[in-house]
């Protein structure tokens, strides 16, 4: 079992989607990230920032499931980063009707001691100097550090974030940013310009058509579980790449026959995530549940041609 | 080695595409099918219809690939159906230049007497009465009969394809579509309304994004193949359904886990088709190539967790 470390955001979110609107609730992805790890037993770490606003209720909610928050800092007289989005009736598209960085606006990322010797390191959604700053941070180098990021950051911070991808092991990214990031349209070309910058594996998220793996020599594909309801999308790629951080820390096997299985899990967490609002499903879920849908996409996923 | 009747168009194609364009190329769904499910060295003939300038050559060529013509009308005194379309830089959109009907204005298939005890039939992208009349002439009721068909149908004969989709085992048809038949944006509530119209089989084709089969208890995902060049996409769900129904007419065995296999083969074939211009490519595939890219189908979906 690797000690794994996440930074990310813990934020409040208000969301409407054709089935219905929520007011301020849990979100931010330090939070789908490690509610996701923590299916898998594993030993979290969240690092992050939140105002006095933020309800005690939730930080115990995370620490009942396993996740240490001594790294998310209260800072008492500031609000927490609150973002607002609408939902177009096809749930794959949205927009984006509030963002209000408040205490994310001059976060300052500190790895509690703890957990600079943790194995694995997620460094979520954020400028390239916040993730690049965390990995400094760390005394023992981590044997896989994995970093999301966003068109946003490519538009605004390029040199930054090409910087920190020389010191990043896996990449997770959306199709449109693989094309942003390399110039390529063809994912396959996408994927070997990125190798070249440093990441030796490429995650690509494709949201409702899957994730693909891509290793220098090889690749592999999760498909999303078709599902009949998508109640609320918010956070399923957060939930991905924890419940692929989550299981290459658990099984300590990071080669890329195991990455496979990762996606897979990823892919699977993520099915559940979009089934209620917010955290709401990934707070209840049992292991029980999870088992039963990889039973579901092994038989979406394999056959057995005698050829 | 069941008997294979396809009913579609052979045409003259002119394709650009960011890589080139050709002049007038053989194309057309029957041929695009004929080719792939030749492949599987299954006995099929194609019922269409070309006009006077349609070279022998084409047909002879065709019939070197063991595909017999006898069910293509040839009018002496009309011109052959022709196509133009231009492809988008991301080869996933394109414009049509040009559609001349020609011939196909008043097509009325005709299936050669020794294709009326077909086992297998696929009906072709064409207007639901002329799909129907072909049903009409079987004098034996074949074994599976799969349909493709496309939005302008819905749109200008619904109630004819309503009439025929009821004789139907295996729909064929892209995700929008399936949308637009059902009026469900999931998938899987899209594929459940489709089966209450009568074929058992939804495949939905997802271009780049694969291809989804559902049955009234099942769904199986058939990825496309990560390609680092695409060079022309004309004919790919034309060749993908080929290789559905020549790989089913080869092993006779039209079961759920059958067509896994065969969805597998299809998305295997077509992702051949897409490397060349026209038929180009599929005139050329050894089966050693095909098996080849099985075991990187294999590779790209299989895998073996241990939980």
């Amino acid at each position: 079992m690797s000690k794994l470390l996440a930074v990310g955001t813990v934020a409040f979110d208000a969301i409407e989607t054709p089935f219905g609107k929520t007011d301020k609730i849990l979100g931010g992805s330090g939070t789908f990230v490690g509610l996701a790890a923590s299916k898998f037993g594993v030993n979290i770490g969240i690092v992050s920032v939140v105002g006095g606003d933020f309800p005690q209720s939730y930080l115990d909610m995370m620490n009942d499931n396993g996740i240490n928050t001594d790294g998310i800092e209260i800072i008492k007289e500031g609000k927490t980063f609150f973002w607002s989005g609408k939902y177009h009736n096809d749930m794959n598209s949205r927009d984006t009707l509030i963002t209000e960085l408040n205490v994310l606006e001059h976060f300052k990322p500190i790895v509690p001691e703890a957990y600079k010797n943790s194995k694995i390191v997620m460094l979520g959604n954020l400028h390239p100097l916040t993730q690049a700053s965390v990995l400094d941070q760390m005394t023992e180098t981590p044997k896989l550090v994995v970093l999301d990021t966003m068109n946003f950051w490519m538009d605004i911070a390029l040199d930054d974030l090409h910087q920190v991808l020389k010191r990043v092991d896996v990449i997770t990214i959306n199709d449109e940013e693989a094309r942003q990031l390399s110039g390529e349209y063809s994912l396959v070309n996408a994927a070997k310009k990125i190798h070249a910058m440093g990441p030796k594996y490429v995650v690509i998220k494709k949201g409702e058509h899957g994730a693909l793996l891509f290793s220098e020599s090889g690749m592999f594909y999760a498909p999303a579980l078709p599902l009949a309801e998508v109640f609320d999308p918010t956070g399923a790629g957060d939930t991905f790449a924890g419940g692929f951080c989550g299981y290459l820390a658990k099984t300590e096997n990071i080669s890329f026959e195991n990455m496979k299985n990762a996606i897979i899990y990823g892919s699977n967490l993520a099915s559940f995530c979009v089934e209620k609002f917010g955290t709401q499903r990934m707070e209840e879920l049992k292991n029980g549940e999870v088992e039963e849908r990889l039973r579901a996409f092994k038989e979406l996923t394999q056959f057995d041609i005698v050829s």
